[in-house]
């Protein structure tokens, strides 16, 4: 039996919430946001070893160079690049993602992993896939995050009994939790971080789907089986791929299955979800500041400044506020407003449109 | 005797407490600040009528070509622009104003009046100037400001004996004031804030500059006399002119000579000398906010966004703050921080170097 694995990346974000950094034209995973190579450069890069195989990534179809060439750059060029016509959600991506590692080698594991997520432990994150492996021939493994606060923007998955040594059945999925509820799951130590991270074999993934979800597996079959082939690139057929229901795999998968399980890990992994959390992801200065591209600060303190090619960056006496200018736009707000970011990504792509 | 007024703009100002608006290839003077002109081509269109003649200016080397085509194209093309290899305060520019004053008309009267100035009743102005014609045949006339609050920023001149109706001998120069000076003179009645705008008569000037400056007088006499001259150019002697001593116009003449005058005005006048005047002058929004440029705010108030043909500019939950956009760099700071908007330019200009 091989002991492939054949990493997936998923790179199917828009990324509003970090506007004007990450644009439709090029969301977050194609940047430099917390490390020198860009997030999905960064994902292919952290899987090394023998048992990897070349990736495959899923994105849309304006992001197919874009991939390709960030890839190749790093000496990670892909095996395949499966080509959305539009976004269907991750039951797509997953039921893609095992047809294309049953193409690939049927006898190998997937590792699905989203393109646009830090992970400041690959080692650790390299032993656990190592140790979910073995699991992973008859179950879809999730990676369970070992929780650092009581976070309310994340999922939860409760762990059931223990399957094998740091290997536990799911007891549930539980959705984005109030401050309350997310406070007792990070005492109570049964419960952990979603990170969206899965490790299956492909034919585990299309049996689950074909129970629980037959109408994405029945149009994604379509859509893979009809798609123009081009090289390594495989363009969804656009009218097949029309007919998958959006759905995510959590729900439609996830949260039905019994051949699930769940790996708690410590991984320093987090979700650049927005510019606090890049800000409090990034090196700072002796002021906090947290600076990259040509800037100035004059007394300005806890601020974060990206200034990607433009005009040198001036702040005077600012706190707490975080300046991003890029070619498609400059953003000044306070670093508690950052939520509100996806407002003015709104606002501006109606002011082109 | 002839009733012609020549106007001289003196285009002189570096204004780094505008950066990056203002830079130093292409300072306030150049840039429509609170109008749609720009300033000096605002300086130029408010002395209309019979009586001028067409202006003067007088500026650096390295701003020939964006007076020239400025003024050409408001239709007020200049009939002579003199040239200063390097500033060497307003003695130097009062002797130039005098000396071209005297070549084009000798019978005629100079007005010398700052390119980067806000003057918002042009025929509250005009009336003022016609008014002191008749005294600037004898004697240099300052235009007096009818102070609007105790402002620290300006230096006030005090009046005098009456001359004749509206119009008094100067008593004395006042430096800058500390605010309880300045209230006093708010509320005494007798002081107003000097506008660095002068009427007078060539000879005059001339004769002035002979009795309290002669080093200044000699050295642009003679760096005059040696300028280079292409058609309305008029390019200073580089060597005669570095010895002319930097000294302003107020302190060698002003101060001392007792041929003077000033005539209290209610003009609309203001100096933009930082970007709070700016707020200040400029329109404002329902939030009080002013902008100019491609801009997005959210929920913000008390604003100055600027964005000359940059990206466009969002600002989210913003309260008192300017953010300026310019090819020469990006600057925020709270609006009470326009003081050390300097340190910044400075820093950027260093930066470059």
């Amino acid at each position: 039996m091989s002991n492939k694995i054949i990493p997936v990346i998923m790179s199917g974000g828009s990324g509003t919430r970090l506007w004007p950094l990450s644009t439709p034209a090029a969301p977050k995973q194609f940047h430099a946001l917390a490390t020198a190579n860009s997030m999905i450069q960064e994902t292919a890069l952290r899987l090394v070893g023998a048992e990897y195989l070349a990736p495959v990534a899923i994105c849309g179809r304006g992001h197919r160079d874009l991939v390709m060439s960030q890839l190749e750059a790093i000496g990670k060029s892909p095996q395949g690049v499966i080509l959305e016509p539009f976004g269907r959600n991750t039951a797509a991506v997953a039921a893609m993602a095992a047809l294309a590692g049953q193409e690939i080698d049927p006898e190998s594991l997937v590792l699905l992993v989203p393109a646009d997520h830090v992970i400041t432990k690959p080692r650790a994150f390299h032993d656990a896939v190592m140790a979910a492996s073995e699991t992973a021939r008859e179950r879809i493994v999730t990676f369970g995050i070992t929780p650092a606060h009581p976070e309310t923007g994340f999922g939860y998955i409760e762990r059931g009994e223990p399957l094998s040594e740091g290997i536990f059945e799911i007891k549930k999925f539980w959705e984005k939790p109030n401050l309350e509820t997310a406070t007792t799951y990070v005492e109570g130590g049964r419960h952990d971080w979603n990170a969206g991270i899965f490790l299956f074999s492909p034919q585990v993934m299309l049996e689950e789907l074909s129970l629980y979800a037959p109408e994405v597996l029945a149009a994604c079959v379509d859509a893979y089986k009809k798609a123009h082939r081009d090289g390594v690139i495989i363009s969804l057929d656009e009218e097949a791929f029309g007919q998958v229901p959006s759905i995510s795999v959590d729900y439609a998968v996830m949260e039905n299955t019994s051949r699930s399980a769940v790996i708690p890990c410590d991984i320093g992994w987090a979700d650049v979800g927005g510019f606090a959390e890049l800000w409090r992801l990034g090196e700072k200065d002796d002021s906090a500041n947290h600076v990259k591209g040509e800037a100035i600060l004059i007394e300005s303190q806890n601020c974060l400044i990206r200034n990607d090619g433009g005009p040198v960056v001036a702040v005077i006496g600012m706190s707490d506020v975080m300046v991003i200018s890029t070619p498609a736009g400059i953003l000044i707000a306070p670093l508690s407003r950052a939520q509100d970011v996806k407002k003015a990504a709104e606002a501006a792509k109606e002011r082109r449109s």
